[in-house]
């Protein structure tokens, strides 16, 4: 059983009727309804109660799963450092569209995390680079999204570890849509798509990508501490 | 001092009109016009004279250039092998274009090198993805062609010691354009663009791009022997 | 269920009676001992039957194991071609000790893949870089092998895309002992023990450790072509 | 010219007689003695003056050294947010020894930065893994140091970019003793030698590594902005 933690500022929903149209009870209850199942368990966190992610809740937490925009400041340092730790000891980690700027995706890539972006509506197509990648079972060539938000290089992230996707746009950008980390003993995962106002995460495949990455990031392994042990001679 | 020795098949240029009309002397010339300076000689080789490829030449060269399209087959399995070594020693590689699927590159990176491709005369935007690295040195956001073929993910090399270039095409199609590896004491950098019956090559900023690349693999270390040495206990 | 086939050249246990005390039955047969289980099917190849790698054997094997040392040059090309290709098709691949030197393992790296050693029964521990990594799943700070051959840096190999072990020697050497990389959709392991005058495959660790490589180097997705498709604007 | 920084906190040798015998002057003064000449001029900041690491000072600089260990905790988070920002936008930056553990390392890094450690004045063999490496030339099969504290596996960094030193002790214990690291538009270097009671920076090897690193990480490129601009469809 996995247990994945959601966790959604929820705030666009709830102040644009546009969003709200999209994802009538918040992102997360949208990621939900298609994560759960008999093998995965899922909780939900907001902005309002984003205090809940405190060290013993990330402990019981096989991944975590981040939706940010408007927000990122307003989650506490506390918060962000407990979740870069949490993933350092173990725990998966996905970061969805915006939340290449949240506040424990920076910590975690060491990077500026930054990006060009322009809000046009136009299409986007995610191309699979590692069809072999676990995350990438069951995808085909491209994954169409008739409408997203475009991002564009450079992204300002480590060379990843392993790129699974590169989505390319309709004015001709490119951005690397679907990387992969290791930081610590915990796995990372980001997937650009998401954008709010458009139904990205009702795609079957989009679906499939990131319940694919749930599974890829679960832990098997995991440490209590994370400090400079001294030894002896062996 | 770099000296360079470009590599062109030069088939195209002899067999299509086309084509000749856009590189009367081979692509093999247009590289040199723009390579060679008071910093840089350049020597050519075409399918005609491969054998003069040999490893005492190789030894000689600071930097190989290779185009090759139609007639990699016919590169005798000697003096790919004699490429691949020279690069271990230390010898900088760029291979360009259709070189992805030249015997020596195929050799140094152990992947299949394969792509998707059609060609429709689309344009292409090479996005620079990592503007910090000698090789982008000199390009903007972006470097715009008018007419290129379109290659296409997944492109069957490793995961990339650095991803200076991705792609993008008028059909929505990604590509990783600009990537370079180490291959024992060389480097190596493979660039996308320059397909035959398009004056890609009389572009400023790809011929930027191709001379910064010069400069970035040229070595600043050889050795001589590939063995496994027996030694002492220290 | 896995299908795993093991190669040993089984040489030195013809040949010499050190050899051939530690491993009477040759070091396939001691591989596939601890190996072969409810889940885990092998097969055994020696140098003399080598021929039965045809890729339709490739085709039907999950996880190949490599073992070769003095007749590396008597595996014809057209087998290591197999293997090479079988890789970038999605076979995994575990290379063991002097298969560094191995025809497959060199096409698969692009790299020289030497090493320095020497043979002096030095003690080696072997330490466990990446913990979380699945290989070391149940191995400790280190394996402790009282006897081992000396392998040496620099190791000619690509930098890694996972390091998992590194090796120390008595001698205050040191060499990277288990590392991976993927090469097409295979994914490949190399791991330094095994010398083939001590007892190195009857240590529990070392046991534990080729056991864990094999599932994770177990297919998930493999491919029937490796050519460059023509494809239609999407 | 290259304008280098050295931070070194400067609290053993006023607090240690046996440090203070070594460096009378301080790491510091050590570093800058063999680093300056006519290319590289050389500024100092120590814990007392370390709020003259600011933005202002720290575009100013090429190459930051830093050296620091029991007074991590004193740098103000201000200063090491400066830093990770400055290597972000293009400055170079070399860790030293236990400077592993502070602050801004970790920043970069995003990941624990741990390892083990003892301190029984063994003697390390430092190890040339990548001789191709800029920051390796001149360098020969090792370096030897007579008495170094023990740094031990797993060391707990993001899989290093290059690795060109791996580092083997007396008591067969490894060590990534030399890693390569690109954030942003800045380089790192992170170099293990240099534990205060011994004088590993008097060690002809170790000061050319550390000049050759300065030589490798003096930016070719800086940026201004580290933002996510907003652009039009091109």
């Amino acid at each position: 059983m996995i247990r994945v933690t959601i966790y959604n500022e929820f705030v666009h929903e709830r102040t644009e009727e546009k969003v709200r149209e999209v994802y009538p009870d918040g992102i997360h209850m949208a990621l939900k309804s298609f994560l759960e199942d008999g093998d995965v368990v899922v909780d939900t966190v907001t902005l309002d109660t984003v205090n809940e992610l405190t060290e013993e809740k990330l402990k019981d937490t096989d991944v975590l799963v981040w939706w940010g925009h408007m927000a990122h400041n307003k989650v506490p340092d506390e918060v962000a450092e407990h979740v870069k730790e949490a993933v350092q000891r173990g725990m998966g980690a996905i970061f969805l569209h915006s939340g290449h700027e949240s506040k424990p995706f920076k910590k975690l890539m060491g990077t500026p995390c930054n990006l060009t972006w322009r809000e046009d509506g136009d299409y986007e197509r995610v191309w699979t680079v590692n069809p072999a990648h676990p995350i990438a079972q069951g995808i085909g060539r491209f994954i169409y999204l008739e409408h997203e938000e475009t991002y564009g290089e450079p992204f300002g992230i480590p060379e990843p570890d392993e790129t699974v996707f590169i989505g390319g746009y309709e004015g001709g950008e490119v951005f690397r849509s679907g990387v992969c980390y290791r930081r610590g003993c915990g796995r990372i995962f980001y997937f650009q798509p998401g954008h709010e106002s458009f139904p990205t995460y009702k795609n079957a495949d989009v679906q499939r990508v990131i319940k694919n990455a749930v599974c890829w990031a679960a832990p098997i392994y995991r440490v209590e501490n994370l400090n400079c042990p001294h030894v002896q001679k062996p």
